[in-house]
């Protein structure tokens, strides 16, 4: 059967995850019901991350399978008729039954969103609010040592049913906007609220409660009880998606007009 | 009885605009709660702005009257800790009672966010979407007409309460940031929609359907039937209000971490 690739984005605040529920409010779900008006019949849909109970995705990618024929512009504003303002449709496009949204995704980019502020910012729903002074400089350094191959245990989440708690961060990057921060880490995959936990360790040495070869040694205890609470879920987005080139997706998140 | 100037800031999105109503869902109805809680007994507070239904406010500000003495971080977070995370209060300060919030502010200014893609960005709450290509230059020379002192009829709501249709726009500036625009208006004061209502003709303009004098023609006819719909609230943003230096209140939006 035809496979297509679909670029996403969303705001996950209103949604309990990816994954499908039962219940049915989870972005799989949404997106589901809205390609099944357009395709005319069930289809499932398959993602690069699945993202956890109000997190974001800046780039989200799906597979689905078909047989439906229809022109790129019914797959885009089709499907966005039938998905809430929360969910948008960034592109479509046929692709070789080979790919693959979660196994042919080889990295995956992760930002958490933070400011610090004495006083709650209404403007900024997709940020974390701290409100405490933070020591930014002592956060770089002490997420440093979280860079390379490591067992992440101290940072999986009870619940995660990955096989391995052996993960490959190439990058983690403590960025100062200013007015606000952001953590972004880039690796292979990731555990269970890795991410979240991650930050979690960090701000305790931002806050001044830890110091900065802390995280170092939460890190090597393997010992999730070693480290600090979990952050919201607000601060966090799938920020990009990493395929081999010759599949041509990036230009799914790509959105201009076409000239006429 | 003392007098205390409060800086707020707030998302729109779920009041019934500023003003109270008996349902009591309003920005006023939620301030003047929240600081009863602190204040001990009833307040009425006044604004520099009266914002409409679904309207923001980076900077408004009040006043209200209270024989309550309270230290300042009782007024900012004790408030702060009865309002909704919409809704924050990021200074206070007892001021002259010859200061009125309304009365003594000599303008306002608003933008009004907008940004042209053919797919809603769920990012971007604040802004209104629009789904076709726009000729800025077009919307920027058609908008330069309005800069002065006229006679706002033709922009001016049905329901609008002013005295007056005369007013003075000192600015009128159509920025363009790439990703988003907004169009920003400096003047004394505002007729009911006023904004809403010429960026709706603007709108006209860059979507190509009237031509760049088409909004000095609507203007001229100072008649709301020749002008075009009124855009909706949610990227419209009351930006800043302008006092007098000696009454100090900049200070009130200035939300930093004092130094112990």
């Amino acid at each position: 059967m035809p496979r297509f690739a679909m670029g996403l984005r969303y705001d996950g605040s209103a949604f309990e995850g990816w994954q499908t529920q039962p219940h049915r409010n989870t972005v799989q779900d949404t997106v589901q019901a809205a390609i099944a008006k357009i395709a005319g019949h069930n289809v499932t849909v398959y993602c690069a991350g699945r993202t956890d109970t109000g997190v974001h995705a800046r780039q989200q990618l799906v597979h689905f399978d078909t047989e439906a024929v229809r022109p790129v512009s019914a797959w885009v504003r089709g499907v966005n008729n039938f998905l809430p303002s929360s969910v948008a449709v960034t592109g479509v496009k046929p692709i070789d039954p080979a790919f693959h949204a979660r196994f042919s995704a080889f990295a995956r980019t992760y930002r958490y969103y933070f400011y610090s502020s004495p006083v709650e910012d209404p403007f900024r729903p997709f940020m974390t609010w701290v409100h405490y002074p933070l020591n930014l400089e002592a956060m770089r350094k002490a997420s440093q040592c979280l860079i390379g191959t490591h067992d992440f245990s101290a940072f999986r989440a009870s619940q995660c049913q990955a096989k391995s708690p052996v993960k490959t961060l190439d990058r983690v990057e403590l960025v100062d906007l200013g007015e606000s921060c952001y953590l972004e880490v880039h690796g292979n995959a990731f555990l269970h609220h890795m991410v979240r936990n991650m930050v979690g360790a960090l701000m305790e040495v931002g806050l001044g409660r830890e110091s900065e070869d802390w995280v170092q040694e939460v890190l090597a205890s393997r010992d999730r009880s070693k480290a600090a609470k979990t952050w919201p879920a607000r601060g966090l987005t799938l920020w990009e998606v990493h395929y081999p080139s010759h599949f041509e997706v990036s230009e799914l998140f790509d959105v201009r007009f076409v000239e006429a």
